[in-house]
């Protein structure tokens, strides 16, 4: 932590700024320069961050230094982390993962259908969800329970892995008993009751960015998991909100690297909610995976024109085939691939 | 709703779409201009708002006419909503009301302590937080139920409306057993399950805006609360995300006069967590009650330099005093008052 | 400048960052904390600024001290800057100044009626657009010269100061020669040709925030022209861009409280530009005044439904004049006062 | 164009828009709803945009239908523009075209061995600043003149197209004697008065899309160089503002097949702007051909340390090098090619 002196600053000023750094078992660092005093605490800084210094006489600027998150930081752990979500299959690893189906559980003859068309070309997660996070309250809010039964039974007789979300603390137990990985929303990734709930379960999360979160901001959500005990974190960047109106976000594509230089957390791209039309949903797709995404989840429809949501931004299946081939054509020639 | 058509689009796609919106029991209105062809649905539009036109071949683009909401909106009820807050103070008339208090309740005395000084100069309503949504996991997470007691308790003997925030769906009864009036806080405005919990209360309700959320976005998040019985619901203004940094979040002062167009619930400004710093906040506060907010809340602490959060942006008693005599020559020169 | 390096960086690296850092005639200050080297330099940042430290081996983050303006803070200079805008107006002092007039020059007879208007109800200064900044090339580009004309003609005929844009820097001294005053565009904020163009004038200069130019930026403009010799620059905010779409702009109220702290210049609000509708204009010219604002910026007009441009964010005279009443209260309340 | 009145609009009012409409030469079609009357203007929307019917009493909102862009539009031209760079070099075909070279031009030598290094590795385009715009005017401003002939030397002597920003309208001329292809930096994107100088050159532009300007404003932009008779206009991504501060700037990677499905013109990317860092910029980069730019524009420097500006975000020529072969594999699994 960096603290930073107004100009006119006095002595007694500085002292009491030391007196107090000193006081919380560190050791300040004072240089006088020509224009600014400065003091320099090297250390841990969480106890100087819940300190308001900004507040203390004299002081015009705090500056961290460090990073406010520890477990998921590349400094605790150097290596990429590899979550196994079971039924054969890891992320983190070269093995590029496709998260593939509909926005909303409808009916199992629907779900199969999808279910079938997107594992035939090589996604290995079923995405559904069950709980539906609305803008309005008149909008269908998903089958519940029901469609959770839906998604382990056709997740079981493909032998895919299943994904869904969760959005209430109280239900943690319930989807976590159905489906094989917990989403948590963009809505939710400040919801820290939440995150510790999940944080609980020990089952593979994926945390989705929040549309006014920072990288570092989600990061900090996922300490939270992994501070719980859970470290089967996947993070997942879906756009962020601009001014820009011709997409429903922005895809913050930068996620990609940048994560991976902070975290040992694998990251996928979700390339459907950042478009909101299907057109866009190819190029970013493929965007994602140059990038160095760890997977996609990607939304496939059967029917889009009859899907309860997010129909505009959904892939029929033959759009989904073909597009998978340009992705392993791209995985390989980074140095990885897809099944 | 406006569905605009591509300039090569064809007959059969136009009877195809024509055919959707009569399946669905509304009139379609067709216009062929020199450019395009447009076709206009007049009615209500929220059967159309699920259905996902854009994905029908032909389709351009699809134009929403009306506003989401409903029960929120100035159409729905014309005269403004006065807010009976219990003690005698009501929200939403002619009075501005005044909450301050500090951002979490740390013990009792400091509690009392704050709380007499913000109600001689004029606060009715005493806020102060039990259990606070803190971006690191290591922060210290608020009392809880022993803080709710605390503040209960102040309320009742100085006679001050209480407001705290509740966070978890599971805590709701909890936290309307103790405070007067319940508060969302920015990163849950879209907790929909928790929306609809606080929407059974019946308890006032302040809902604060989300930090990527459009002024529309709150108006529907508070259409849950409405939709769900309770007509209680006072929206706040606390700043958005934007790239300016020398604040914390962006006071959107312009959200006032919107909200007081759109909706005839009442309005507050939360000077400090936009600001972020205290030295900006009379400053803000001033510009809400001249912009037209119908109350502010403001973070006092007296001794900002001890305070567990946000002590940054605390003022100490004697600037929310002289802050108070500023607001009250506001108020009265644009026809309000506050006691 | 703070120099913050890794965990990992060896000896020999330290050592390669101090040698660069002697070699500028700067003192380096180097302290070893448990997790992190950082080397601090206080004392001429500027040298150090164009200097890539980032690119150093070892390197993890360049943290900078001071800010990067001079001739425009408050260090400079202590006192509030007050600029005499000749024929007896001042701006920076108690009194806030009104400016108002139509968007673009029309013709001079509804020039002479609206500047009458605004005139008789205390605006002091007349603006008006001769060269238009327009989205579309198709759109109409202003009077140009003979716009100027009208301008000093309705000007010296009623004593009033005018301002009028200058988009290019080939237009400076014809702008200068008819306009008392300059007004650089937010397109053109960070235009430095013709910010030095303006400010080899030595005409006082009205500098509009750009759209995505943080408070910081704007100051660094300033300082092209302050640097240039020309002290006279009055800033101006006038919205940013943002997710928000109910308003044109997002306007930053609090880049007033900010600008005060910062700089000695004085700084108007632009609320019509901000607004983009002429319903909110007057909450937000309020609460420009009450957050601390040297003077407003409003555009009306006497027949806004055939107005050649932004007629949908202009004021009739009547609406305006009802307005100034409401300013000048808020204004006394504040210890300031409109004439 | 699509009026929407509010529900108690009174016939007088609807009537008096309808007189309107026609007196501009164009046809009302008038639909009466359960909720709202609407009125559709299909037609040429352009005289309606410049009239501001939001004023009008009784209208609520006023909905464009029809882009704003003519001469850029795909429906104007439904083929890629190919553009041809001279020296054998062409952009908007299968060929993805990259650029490469220092941000400053510093002196001869260091620009010629830049050059060869990246022409080695098959950059068929040297960029190189000789004006430089510079957020601090204490900041080198870029070697003019001088620079220019040195940007020529290099590129006769390689056979390599050569680009160069242009800042003032008045030195168009200038740098249109002395490079290939003329670009318009972020900060000019809306100097409007530089585009038109720019567009009575035949010289290709490339321009670079503004930190605050949604695509569509930009496809207005290169619609006043299309207007003034210059069809060679290739469009550049390279970040927007947002509240993001791990990145410089937020590379909005979307543009790219948004810009395919609006436009004919050819779109590249800047990564090395947006990232600010070079350890972001392959990432960025590959990206950016993956969402199928037709070209790269990247900062190279064999000695960043010593950069006069930029040097945080240049790669190295071993880097670039290593890069290109990446860049080559994803261009050839999506169809295009990399020379």
């Amino acid at each position: 932590m960096i603290i930073v002196l107004k100009p006119q600053a006095t002595e007694a000023e500085v002292n009491h700024i030391i007196e107090k750094v000193k006081s919380l078992g560190l050791t300040p660092h004072v240089s006088k320069g020509s224009e600014r005093t400065i003091i320099g605490v090297i250390g841990p800084e969480d106890i100087l961050r819940v300190t308001p210094l900004e507040v203390f006489p004299g002081v015009e600027n705090v500056i961290p230094v460090l990073a406010p998150f520890r477990l998921v930081s590349r400094e605790f752990k150097k290596d990429d982390s590899i979550i196994d979500l079971g039924k054969g299959v890891k992320i983190g690893a070269k093995e590029v993962v496709i998260m593939a189906g509909p926005c909303t559980i409808e009916n199992i003859d629907s779900l199969f259908e999808i279910a079938r068309e997107v594992k035939k070309v090589g996604a290995t997660i079923l995405r559904g969800g069950a709980f539906k996070p609305r803008t309005s309250p008149y909008s269908f809010q998903g089958l519940g329970k029901a469609g959770l039964q839906m998604l382990r039974e056709v997740g079981n007789e493909l032998g895919m892995v299943t994904v869904s979300e969760v959005m209430d603390s109280r239900d943690v137990a319930l989807v976590a008993d159905y489906a094989d990985v917990l989403q948590i929303g963009c809505r939710n990734m400040q919801n820290f009751n939440l995150l510790k709930e999940v944080g609980a379960t020990k089952k593979p999360v994926v945390l989705k960015r929040g549309m006014a979160s920072t990288v570092k901001d989600m990061l900090m959500s996922a300490e939270y998991i992994l501070s719980a005990g859970n470290f089967s974190v996947i993070l997942c960047e879906r756009g962020i909100r601009t001014f820009e109106d011709s997409t429903r976000n922005t895809l913050d594509i930068s996620a990609v690297p940048v994560v991976k230089q902070l975290s040992h957390l694998p990251i996928i791209v979700d390339p459907s909610h950042a478009a909101g039309k299907w057109g866009l949903v190819p190029a970013l797709a493929k965007a994602g995976i140059a990038a160095g995404a760890d997977g996609l989840l990607i939304e496939v429809h059967n029917h889009p024109e009859e899907a309860v949501s997010d129909g505009a931004q959904s892939l029929i299946p033959e759009r989904f085939s073909s597009l998978m081939g340009e992705l392993k054509g791209i995985a390989n020639s980074i140095g990885r691939k897809i099944s």
